[in-house]
C-alpha cells in the first residue's frame, strides 16, 4: 500500500495550516490524557456529520448549530466526560468551552467547535476545561496529531490516524484522519469521534457531499455493540493552504481527493472495529443476492448485531446456525432453502443445510483474526457490507 | 400466592388424563435427559403458536400442519438437536419421529406433536430418537411432569413449571405448564418450548384465541439477548376430563380460568428470564407516557436489548445514561428534555437531566436480584412492560 510514504498511520503529518496537541486535564481519573485541539492557521471550510439519536449531547447541539457557518478555525475535544443528558448548563458549558479556546487562539467563537466523549450525566468541570485549554493553545504543533489522538480515547486501547497525500489541480494535498472509538459503536454514527483535516480548497458545500457520501460507506458501515451513541461526531475541515483552489468535482484529480478522503474514513473505521471493546477478531460480513440493497443492508446488519453470533466467535466455532438464524428474523426476504453462507473460501451452508466444509475446517477460518462471512441470499441483486467484532467476556468486563 | 397446593411450581401435577416422562436417548454428549413425553388419554383440543423467524425448525413446520386438525394426543420433544436447517431429511425425521410415538401410543400419527431444542444444522440420531421413545411410552405417568421438563433443558439450570387449579363450569379444573429457555430469548417468540395442558373443555378456536392473548402478553414480553429462535413453540393441550363442558367464555368461572392460563404463562416466562443463560438479575423495564402502546413497546425494548445497558448491570452501576441513549435511538418518539426514570423508587432521571438519587443509592437497588426501572417519556398514555436480565461473562462463556 505505502508508497513513498503518500498514506499510512505511523507517518501521518498534519495537512499544511494545521496544528494540533493533546494534554491531561484531570477529567479522567486515571490521570490520561484528556483534552485535544486541532487548530487551523486559517479560516477552514467546515463539514459535519452527527448522530441520529434523538437524545443529543450538548456539543452536538451546539455544533450543529455553529455548522450553518460553514467555516471553522479549531475543533477542543475533552474525554471523560460526554456532556450528555445535562440540560441547558450543560449547552452553557460547551459554549464556554468553545468561547474559551476561541479567546486564547484570538478566533471567532463562532469558528470553534467542541465534542465530548465519555459517561452520560455528569457536568463537565469548567476549571479543569479552561485550564487545559490554556495548555493545549501553545503546545500545538503540526506534529501533534498522535498526542490529540491518544486524548481522545476512552476504552480505546490505542490510538486511529490515517493519512493520504495525493495530487489535486496541480498541488499536492493530504488528507488526514484522527478518530476514537470503541464502545457504543452502531451502524448510522457510534461514539466515535473523527476529525478530518485536509489543506486542499473545497468549498463547504462541496465538503458536505463529499463527507456525508464517505461516512455513509465507512463509519455507518460498522458496528460493535449495536449501541449507537448521543455523541457521535464527524468533523472535516480545508483549510485551502495547498493553494490554488477551489477543487470541487471538476477539478483534475478529484477522483483521486475522492478516493483519498474515502480511504481515510475506511481506514479509521475499521482500526475502530478492530480495537472494539474486548475485539480479538474483525469479521466482514458480505451479503449477497438480497431483493434490495436497503435488504442486503438489513440482513447484514443483523448478523453483525446478533449476540449470540459475535458470542460464538469469542470461540473458535462458526455456528453457522446462528447466521441462519438471525438471516431469519432480519426484517430481509430470506428464503431458508436459497441460502449459501462461505467463510472465507468454505462453504458452510448450501441451499439452508450444511455444506460441504467440516466442523474443523471452519474452526480454522474462524480461528483467524480477520475472516469473511459471505452470504447469498439468492432473492435479487442487492449487495451490502458490514464490518463486526466478535464479543468476548472482556468486552462484558469493561462494560459492567 | 399459595392457597391450598392450588397454585405453585413444586406441587405442579398434571392435570386429569395427562402423563408425561422424560430419558436419556444418549442425543445429548453428556448423556443428561434429552427426550421427554407428554400424552393425554383422551383426543385434546389443540392450540398453538410458533416463531416468527423466517427459518424455521422441521418440528415447527410439521406442527403448524397438525394443528390444522385441532386436536392432539400426544406431544414427543427431544432436546441437544434442533432439526432446523436440515432441509427435506429434517422434515421427513420429524415426520418419522411423531409417527413413531404415534404407533407405540397406539393414537393416529396426526394427533402427535414433535419439538426439538439444540444446535442448528445436525440431523437428528434418528435410531436413539426411536430407542428413546420405546422408553418413554411405558414411562410415561401422572407424576412425570418434572421428568418431562427436566429432559427438555439446554442450557437451563432448573426445571420450569407452574400450575393453577381452578372452578370452570362447576368443576375444578387444573392449568399445567412446562417451560425451557434459556439463549436465543427474544420478544415474538424465542428459543423456548413451552407445553400447557389442561383438563377442561375448550373447543380448538376458543383455546387457540386464549392462548394467543396469552402468549402476547407474557411470552412476547421478555428478552434475553435479542435473538429469536428457530424453534419457538408453545402448545396447549385441554382434553377436557374434567367433565361437562364445553366451556367459553360464556361459563361461569372463564374469567378465573383465563387468569390461569395467564398465570402460568406469567409464571414460566418470568422462570425463563430469571434463569437466562448466565443472568444473576430479573429486571422488569416499564415505560410509561408515550405516544402509542406500540412505541412504549419499542422503548421497552430497546433498553431490554440494549447490550450496553444489560451489561452495565451486570455490575452495580446503574449507568442510566445508557438507558437515556437506548431510548434515544428506539424508534419511538423521545425528547429528552421530558424523560423521567426511576429504578424502584429512586429517581435516576428528571427531565433528562441527573435526578436526585445518588450513585451510591441507586447502585444497592441494581445490586438487588429483582429491580424495576420506571421510565416516563410525557408524550402520550403509551404503556409496556418488558421483562430482562443482566449480561455477565458468563453469557459469553456459555456461548463461546
Amino acid at each position: 500500500m505505502a508508497k513513498h510514504k503518500a498514506r499510512g498511520s505511523e507517518a501521518a503529518r498534519l495537512p499544511a495550516g494545521f496544528r494540533a496537541a493533546g494534554c491531561s486535564a484531570g477529567i479522567k481519573r486515571s490521570g490520561r490524557p484528556d483534552m485535544a485541539l486541532i487548530v487551523s492557521d486559517a479560516p477552514a471550510a467546515a463539514a459535519g456529520v452527527f448522530t441520529t439519536n434523538q437524545v443529543q449531547a450538548a456539543p452536538v447541539r451546539l455544533n450543529r448549530e455553529l455548522l450553518r457557518g460553514g467555516m471553522a478555525r479549531a475543533v477542543v475535544v475533552n474525554s471523560g466526560i460526554a456532556n450528555a443528558c445535562t440540560g441547558s448548563e450543560g449547552l452553557m458549558n460547551a459554549r464556554r468551552m468553545g468561547a474559551c479556546a476561541a479567546e486564547h487562539l484570538g478566533v471567532p467563537a463562532s469558528s470553534v467547535f467542541v465534542c465530548s466523549t465519555g459517561s452520560i450525566g455528569p457536568q463537565l468541570p469548567m476549571g479543569r476545561i479552561e485550564k487545559g485549554i490554556i495548555t493545549l493553545v501553545p503546545a500545538a504543533k503540526a506534529a501533534g496529531g498522535e498526542d490529540a489522538a491518544r486524548a481522545i480515547m476512552t476504552t480505546d486501547t490505542r490510538p486511529k490516524r490515517w493519512s493520504v497525500r495525493t495530487r489535486l489541480g496541480g498541488r499536492m494535498v493530504t488528507v488526514c484522519g484522527l478518530a476514537k472509538g470503541a464502545g457504543m459503536i452502531e451502524p448510522n454514527m457510534a461514539t466515535m469521534l473523527a476529525f478530518l483535516t485536509t489543506d486542499a480548497v473545497v468549498a463547504p458545500p462541496v465538503l458536505q457531499r463529499l463527507l456525508g457520501e464517505a461516512v455513509d460507506e465507512t463509519f455507518n458501515r460498522i458496528t460493535v455493540d449495536g449501541d449507537r451513541s448521543t455523541n457521535d461526531t464527524v468533523l472535516f475541515l480545508a483549510n485551502g493552504l495547498a493553494g490554488n483552489g477551489p477543487h470541487g468535482p471538476r477539478t483534475p484529480g478529484w477522483d483521486r481527493f475522492r478516493a483519498a478522503v474515502f480511504e481515510t474514513c475506511d481506514r479509521l473505521a475499521r482500526m475502530i472495529v478492530a480495537d472494539g471493546e474486548g475485539a480479538t477478531k474483525f469479521i466482514t460480513i458480505h451479503v449477497r443476492g438480497a431483493r434490495t440493497k436497503a435488504e442486503a443492508d438489513l440482513a447484514a446488519r443483523a448478523v453483525a448485531n446478533s449476540l449470540l453470533v459475535k458470542t460464538a466467535w469469542a470461540g473458535s466455532r462458526a455456528n453457522w446456525g446462528r447466521v441462519m438464524d438471525a438471516l431469519g428474523y432480519s426484517k430481509a426476504r430470506v428464503r431458508e432453502e436459497a441460502v449459501d453462507i462461505r467463510f472465507d473460501r468454505l462453504t458452510a451452508v448450501r441451499r439452508g443445510c450444511a455444506g460441504p466444509a467440516s466442523e474443523e475446517a471452519l474452526s480454522r477460518v474462524v480461528d483467524r483474526p480477520s475472516f469473511t462471512v459471505d452470504i447469498h441470499l439468492h432473492q435479487g441483486a442487492g449487495e451490502a457490507t458490514v464490518y463486526t467484532c466478535n464479543c468476548t467476556e472482556e468486552y462484558v468486563r469493561v462494560n459492567r
